[in-house]
């Protein structure tokens, strides 16, 4: 593994927890873990679990015992090690976004499929009980064809003008704010979900353009200096959308939504019902059926928990809810499965690069303000 | 009053009860009611309280007993009436939308400033106990800068393809289909609580192009035929705004939402705190501050029926809740009071032709494919 | 009708406004209003539409213009006058309690069968749409055995210890507190959703024994005096059931329970579903079905405001939604039908008996300590 | 350990992870598991990481390098093997119920006192970061002085006839059903949160009497056979209670509730607001202070998982929500935190004690049909 903040976390409790709950058919060795600052990476891997630890990534992905390299290091970093990684034959794993453009995405799809390593990135909220369920229920056709997707991913920790200029905040090494890191996900799952897009036109903001330098880097809770500096990217971006099936969809994406905290949510309005999703509530799904008799029609709040909802019976009884990490855990499961057993995984780089081109249709039409065909770009 | 079908019941209702419940400083007496089929008006009379019948509006508005014209007929009989009536010197109070186009709108309110008389339309939702706070609380400046604002006017009639071709369907009656209908409502609420529009981009899909022809016109519970017909407005329109304030906004409105009835909501996110509203349960508004201490912030939902909320003392103890029909009875009680008193009363002509003029902006995005300036319209 | 207070209002509303929304076979015509103070009944019987008023109300019952009464006055007056309009052949509709004590109701019931006058008691809440769908729902067996009834009725109007001393909270006008006022609720609608009780035991509480004297009669909203009184009804009273089909009920009511401004609500678990009704969100309906598919069960919130569900089409389009105050309508449409049709109307006196005797056995259990049968009572 | 099934793999998992997200003051090293078949002590060692396995607790609970004994067999079991682990000076931490009477329970506790070791019991529940923050809402007084206290754990996994007769419906093995398993969790958040009991009432049913014999022992999901045996706890209990503070109770725990998964909720009336949780939102805790402003009072939603709150700093970011496990996590930190550093730790055999004791107060009101003070038993 390259990285060890948040995302390496998750990540490496992922690996340390899959065995215990799922059947896989591998053994699972945490074998080593990479950073550039030797004291944090070795503290890091002592507290994950990982057996060694590297400094430098190249002499990573030359190990030899080492089969998968999984990628969480900042964004502008992903296309090299990528690269290095499927050069050296490694599969790869890795975080959202895989670039910060599409045609260093494009190249990192190119020389995957050209290895034939078997590539995985991020979009962990796919993995999700609820999600799964709500895809399970529109494969079934159950909802019909789809009239109306709308999907919103709010967040408030900059809605405070005086919360400190983290590196997100930085387009050089985020790549975008909102739109990359909030909305991609959005857009992922509407892919997953209900399919391509046809076109796109948003609207993009920064709200507060100036924020005070952090004393030390210690991510979110950085404590603010007197320094100020810029902020590079979107607070917010908003954006309209039709899809290849004729859908009309809404996106909205901000880190300025006080009360909100990880909401990202979709609803999807079909000709024979109608589907919603609450991260803040991840267990749960409300789904409407029209063919129900009249007088009983409603939104059902499935609490997705029950031994016949995925990946639900490897976990707790019924009503024992799950959190966050859990999906992480479920897609590396998945992912394993399918490097043993030579099956197809999504979301992977093409996934990825799909991605990218619509985070990239939307700037695009931001800048023309006008619609943008996502194909054209 | 000309017309008496829906909304003329929901009108007569209102003056029927106002008395009843508000200390009025006029008498009201319901003189007449006019429409053109002489049954219909009659019956409608005798059920509705109305003390006598016209079947010819020209009759109704030289009428000396009348001093206030309602006028809820269809949408494309409004002008002819309401020039009319002005001209006769009564104060007009007229159904949404003014007009079916802008200019039409603008001669109207031209008309009704010259003559002096006093001018509303039944923007009914702001009248409503929670919207009022929602107000209050926005104008004591308790949710700060506002950031976003997001409406949605979601509902389920049309998703069935065999309802039949009711005449709100019909371009040349109706003006547009849940564009004029629902996005007019959200419109005109979002200018009420944050202010005017700057720029907007739309999207409209008609998903249904033919329906069966009703057997008798009954309005939306028509009996189908064989025959179909033209569906000639559009079934769902959505926007993107940017608000004078430097708001971003998003509007979403269809009548192919199954499960949302009567689903109009709005968010607004702010520098200080957040607020949401649903008019499937329009008892209730929701708001956050991010002044609460730390450990407790938390959406509130408040019950909106206590003595101190706007109007609700006029009711019944608190808990004890209103519902839709009562938003048209405050309407009434405001309007006559401004009449009286000589007082200004809002939502009046000025608010229908600026409510026009952004739908008509939304119109002319669709056609370009790209942002129009409100005002340039 | 005799009272003019916050019942005489609704009652006066029911009247005015059930033959604009109801057919009804008969003319409603307001004759009288009845008041001790003439100042008072007088301008009642102007705002709420009365033709005339009385300030005797033996003159009222014995009026030959007069068919039915409505008693709406303090609780203590109910029996004498009650008895007088049975005597003087008038059909009589009483506010609850029909009586203070069991024994009164009785002779109520006994004098108004025998006189054949067709009597009434004001349990309203049966007749919302949602709690006569949830009755269709039981009755046609999708909810099974009946294993579980929890009611709660809470309020939180005097957990205020400086409200004033109210007319409700003296036991020789109100006989009991929030059992009788709040539980007599709840023990009717389970009564009329899932049968009879066979035993109780209760507990009950006064949790603040002194409050100012209101300086001046204005019911709820009283100023508070230097004086206080001693309260000598119940502030809470809560009780376990066993009903006579087996089922384990548990009711609460309570006056201190802050938030809760008029939350009547019943959950029911049977061997095939649930039910869950809250009155502050009189509009809805939850269900649960255990014969919908395993990965697709969940609480279903119904809107009830179809034109399939009870009533509801007599009123506005789906997810236009009613108040507390439309029940009182759709009473007294159903009430005066039987009177001209000469069906049976339920809820009345036998069903105020009824209710009567259950508050009396838990009230005996409190003193006891130990359960009582309802029958023995 | 002893134990390897359902709750075995849930404190495994909190063994296995608590030093990943927390600072302990020792080192944790899970040493060995016992069980008494050896294939599924064996297989339960590997899966869940524990270096050894024993199928003798006599012999585990000898072991020179073992200082903790976590004790979760069956409930039948939990006394000798608990007395033997502390009479070998371990400290002992036990699941709930203790033992299966109160005699027992306080026999455990006395040895464990004079032993000095540190016992503990599992309940978990205190743990969860909105539980935590309702104590800590309620110990700086904003609740005020405690009204009503009303706890509903609600199941609904023995609704259908057909399931089978698990070890948990068999009195000898289980000690009793809902009462034991989830009343045993209401009382004791009770006694947390607001302190302990005066006296109680209650009532128990068993609504199905005969089940289906399990083929083999796989749990709650075993497959039915042909014979049926006598089902010999209760399936549902609900009590009254009286708190020494003067609240009034009421309590209910049923396996026959449909769609209540894991449905446990407290609500708490004070003087000064409200506290409302459910177990199935573990998330989110809902307050009502009656010292906002009166416009603006409501229950608000706060989604416990920011960085002030307890605990959710060790996991991630706002709004990132966890599970049911992570209780058990949090619970483990504190209780090796207390052995390391010589600290006080609760819950203890104490308050296994206390709820017993409750708990059988409530069995004997049933029998007795009466009111039984709490001390007396």
């Amino acid at each position: 593994m390259v990285g060890y903040k948040f995302m390496g976390k998750a990540h490496s409790h992922a690996y340390k927890d899959v065995g215990m709950f799922f059947e896989l058919d591998a053994d699972v060795s945490m074998q080593a873990i990479c950073g550039r600052d030797k004291d944090g990476v070795q503290a890091a891997a002592e507290k994950f679990g990982w057996s060694s630890y590297e400094t430098d990534w190249q002499r990573l992905i030359n190990r030899d015992d080492i089969d998968l390299i999984d990628v969480n290091a900042p964004s502008n970093a992903h296309k090299e090690i990528v690269l290095g990684a499927v050069k050296a034959g490694k599969h790869v794993f890795c975080e959202k976004p895989l670039a910060l453009t599409l045609a260093d995405a494009r190249e990192m799809l190119q020389a995957a499929e050209q290895s034939g390593v078997k590539h995985a990135i991020c979009f962990n909220y796919r993995f999700l009980p609820a999600v799964q369920l709500a895809k399970q229920i529109l494969t079934d056709g159950q909802i019909g064809d789809i009239h109306h997707y709308r999907a919103t991913y709010l967040q408030d920790w900059l809605a405070d003008p005086d919360f400190p200029l983290a590196w997100r905040l930085n387009k050089e090494v985020a790549g975008s704010g909102s739109h990359g890191d909030l909305n991609a996900h959005c857009i992922d799952l509407a892919r997953f979900l209900i399919g391509d897009f046809e076109r796109v036109v948003g609207h993009s903001k920064t709200f507060v353009h100036k924020r005070p330098i952090p004393a030390s880097s210690q991510g979110l809770t950085a404590v603010a200096s007197d320094e100020t500096g810029d902020v590079t990217v979107d607070d917010a971006t908003s954006f309209l959308a039709e899809f290849k099936n004729g859908a009309m969809g809404t996106f909205e994406a901000t880190r300025f939504a006080y009360g909100r905290k990880n909401y990202q949510t979709f609803e999807i309005y079909g000709s024979k019902g109608a589907l919603r999703f609450n991260l803040e509530r991840l267990n749960e799904l409300e789904v409407y059926f029209k063919d129900d008799p009249p007088h009983l029609q409603g939104y059902r709040t499935i609490l997705v928990t029950e031994g016949v909802h995925p990946y639900t019976a490897n976990w707790w009884p019924p009503g024992h809810t799950i959190g966050y990490e859990h999906a992480f855990i479920h897609l590396v499961y998945e992912y394993i499965q399918s490097i043993v057993n030579g099956s197809d995984f999504a979301p992977n780089f093409y996934d990825g690069v799909q991605c990218q081109q619509v985070l990239e249709a939307v700037d695009q039409s931001i800048e023309k303000g006008a619609w943008v065909r996502v194909e054209e770009v």
